[in-house]
């Protein structure tokens, strides 16, 4: 199958393609770049030499169109939304890494992200929030796939099986998450700076992260009601890695064996998720550079709380990773096709 | 005036000495190691090469006392409870940097910390908690200052301003800490290594870190009455700086402005605490190296959870720093002396 | 094919297992650990969970040799000579991690490692030094493989090519290396805590480590006459990757296109050597979690002084990812087989 | 003493007002920024509260000049050379931290470093190049003071006791040096990136960087004679600290023992100077935030080399701690005035 980058010197662009060099049905036939256009992507970067020799091109949505079955998009709404109607009617398919496609309320979308052009058709798309352990059911029948931010995702996967068994008190949920620098993006900017991240640690967006409505969105149907979150985000200095410490108010007394239990047969059937016996915690080195999402939890008797902490790293499950997923989702093939890594550690 | 050092290779000790070797007022006259009494002090660390070339010397309990006017303590509680028995009658005082006098009743002490030996006077010792900010008129009269923890110093310091005007919900406290793995203290071990610790984060002790009842009774005492709190500590790459972001429920709806006056007026005589513009959010940069301690806050309306964010150098205002805070306290002397240091940035 | 690795849960051990668990001709059915033999691999290293789940145990060498018929050994001399003496006349495999079959002469082996036991058959096994861009024709045939260090390899990789030319003046070859801190290895000491490298650059062991001889013997061997080389390694604040900058004097004015020339045809059929263009540098971050390494040069006219760079990931190419190479080999299958392994970057 | 910083945000402008700020002599009065000029200097750096608040402008020449008895310039030569002029004649002095008084001779200067305008009385200038270990005598007769690079800092504070003893070969010099991030500057670039310098070491420049003429100018009048050098600069994932490790050939066999008495006695006068005892090395972190060069070396008898280790914080004495030291100088005050700071380790 023929596939095409939009975007492919970001980060998210760099691991999809690390990812996809691996995969034994896709071709990448099409890269694109603003600002490294006349290079060839391994001349960007080097640890791609020996497996990508690809020429980055100037965006050109028809040639995209024209010549990829399958389209993975990095870029912000504008191209997106031209790009989800041009492939309208026929058989190509979108994965979208950007939050085009992640809202299944436009004002909402329009709220948060003031996208620099309106569409009209949002709601009618082909289109589902690619998180495969809730929708793998009708991600293979979508044809435009909003792969999920990589904070819901850790916060998602966390918090599922406790939702979906009604164990979570209403509105008590905060979460406080930490991220390694890589999440913030390719774009020289102080904030990013190695002297400015390195030996600091530092909130950024609090209480007012744009992933917030993503995570209520979804958090609100498992619940089957509204759902209010607290959400902080921190700048951790580390390149890779998200760690989400979630805290939620029971109703109940309940044991962390009963919880394990109840998390083990809740993921019994999904491959990517691994459940920490009581007394573990996850750490992102467990899971770094592979598209685990590695998932611990304590309770804490005295005031009903509980503590689920969940780690992912930001670009292969929070990002690229899952797109992959989702790839193979809609292609009909094993779900870890190209995803059986082994983490690196240390 | 004399001043000696139990456990000076400790990192704590070492930070001591740095702080110390610049104090008007103090001779370092005596310094003991268990693993390095062969060596001067320069010789386990060259940085202070320039600056003290004390001899290391095994434990001798009954020479600190003779040569010392003050101790400064970093070793377990069978040692300080001896030293503050022999002391008791003299004017000789100790500035204990571990856990052994923070707490006013032993039985919690006992609890948590198993002491090798029992001591018989532990509430009769002339002796208090030494946070300045909440206790420096009792500090002054006191023969044996318990130094903070350093989760409690980031975390009390946070809380003080709105606990003290009655803005939060009782029970509702959910405490979110990252330290840097200096915190973990000098001696090998796998989980501080390099390899281990490095592109990594993750939570340990969670809801059961020694640090919680020692919170607990300092909230309990601001709040007047019995305080729970959920705790969860996290080690990150890097090696000074502890960031605690703290949630609480309000029961008013409340401005960050109101909030930033309220904190700006509760700390208008610290020299030590610094509070952020609205807006603005602390990072442990910020304070490297430095006695102070730098609080943001945020308030989500949604959920009235009011989020506060407390940076500290967890080697200088929670512990070392706030040491000789404390014996200047003691001495009577200017509080910031030997401690008006400019953060080390970038 | 059934193979152990003796002292599996080092780092060098680690790494194995993360490549051998996607190795399609491999059985990974013995592990042995001093330290963690009541613990399956996984319980040591979450990130193998998924992959791996076999039991630690204690050492037993007449287990491993009835088991196994390759055996990675990461263990010193003491066991690996009686390993050796244990398979000759069978058709049983030795890789050696460690030292203990590098050298050519005993005599300089002891001279550097003071083996605790004597070996008498050293010259006699049927051994060679496991560097594939050299010995490969040999490598195949041989019962013993001493696998090269991680310094010699980047070193000997860079200075092949021009060695063999007779570009370099005699006795002119200065290294300066640079090493992650995973090089150190697993076990906790003062020198590999993360307090004390992080933010920290320092070297160790100058002109005395004992890769020296090692380089020694395999240069001489490519000059065709005795080589004495200055070396100097350092600790870099990171975990993984060796960088090795090399000076040597030629007699000749050479231009760097020249030298490129040089380099690309002598290591045109070698596919984990990257040989980048006039101009571009090799990094460490290039090759993460690979098993490249990546090469490249400078010449300075004024002095006639030729500057190669080598960089490779010191835990795959550097040890556990050449030890696989080596395997390969000695089956006779791709040399690349579950070595293709993209890095990952950022 | 009134004093200005141009460029009062870089990196070397916030650690001069670091250090400065502690200066008892001192009065900022005026500072400058391009990309801040609407913030006070605490806006931009929290760190500086309770230190320094005093506004940000645009620059201004003329303002400069009138308000400062001292100037301290990191700006580029354009404005380096006007400045010059305009305090031609007058009392005030000028410190430039940038390169544009670091040379004798104006034509080297323009190979190097293409000034955007010319400059004609360049010689005339009554300047010198600052490094008062060699130029004390001469700085505090200057009105200009050209302060060093950061790594000819480390190399020619290494070289210098050699050199003078005419221990060295000539143009064997052969120079390693690596270098924390935060020498780059304070400018967004994708170099500069923490998720691209993060786990990673990458030469740069190699035998081209512009330090080398600066370099080879200093070397040549120590040797009396022409010095040409290899020079090679690494890029090291820390912020802070410069290693530069330097090899030589000597004519001579020489013991470390006597070596050792040679820089101890070379550098008996010199407060900022540190010379470890044979066997030890230099560490970055032993100078952390500190005005010393840690000096370490080693022999190799077999090839003659002279291995010279040289440890520098590079914003401290690699800039602005040399141009506080050069100040004191100029005011005939203490030379260690504000300089005496404890290395912050670890």
């Amino acid at each position: 199958m023929n596939v095409g980058i939009l975007g492919a010197t970001g980060y998210t662009g760099l691991e999809l393609i690390r990812l996809l060099s691996k995969h034994p049905y896709v071709n990448i036939v099409y890269l694109t770049s603003r600002s490294f256009d006349e290079n060839t992507i391994s001349d960007v970067y080097p640890s791609l030499e020996n497996f990508c020799k690809i020429p980055l091109e100037k965006l050109n949505l028809e040639k995209a169109v024209g010549l990829c079955d399958l389209i993975f998009n990095t870029l912000p709404s504008e191209y997106a939304f031209k790009l989800a109607k041009m492939i309208t009617g026929s058989q190509k398919k979108i994965i979208d890494l950007g939050s085009s496609f992640r809202f299944d309320d436009y004002e909402i979308y329009k709220q948060w992200y003031f996208p620099k052009e309106e569409v009209t058709l949002y709601e009618k798309f082909n289109r589902i929030y690619g998180l495969p352990e809730i929708y793998r059911d009708k991600i293979q029948y979508a044809q435009i796939v909003g792969n999920p931010g990589c904070y819901p995702t850790s916060v998602l996967l966390g918090l599922m099986p406790v939702m979906k068994n009604k164990l979570i008190k209403d509105n008590t949920i905060i979460i406080d998450s930490k991220s390694g620098v890589s999440g913030s993006g390719h774009e020289p900017k102080y904030g990013n700076l190695f002297s400015e991240c390195n030996e600091n640690l530092k909130p950024y967006n609090v209480a007012k992260h744009r992933h917030v409505p993503e995570m209520e969105q979804e958090l609100s149907k498992m619940q089957e009601g509204s759902v209010n979150i607290v959400f902080t985000p921190h700048l951790v200095p580390m390149t890779r890695g998200i760690l989400s410490t979630i805290y939620c108010k029971c109703d109940i007394n309940i044991t962390i064996e009963e919880l394990y239990i109840i998390y083990k047969n809740y993921y019994k059937e999904e491959q990517f998720i691994r459940i920490l016996k009581p007394g573990l915690y996850p750490s992102t080195k467990d899971v770094y550079g592979s598209n685990f999402c590695e998932i611990g939890f304590e309770f804490d008797k005295k005031t009903n709380t509980l503590i689920i902490m969940s780690a992912i790293d930001n670009l292969v499950k929070g990002a690229s990773g899952q797109a992959v997923q989702n790839m193979n989702i809609l292609l009909g093939i094993p779900e870890n096709t190209a995803l059986e890594i082994v983490p690196v550690y240390p």
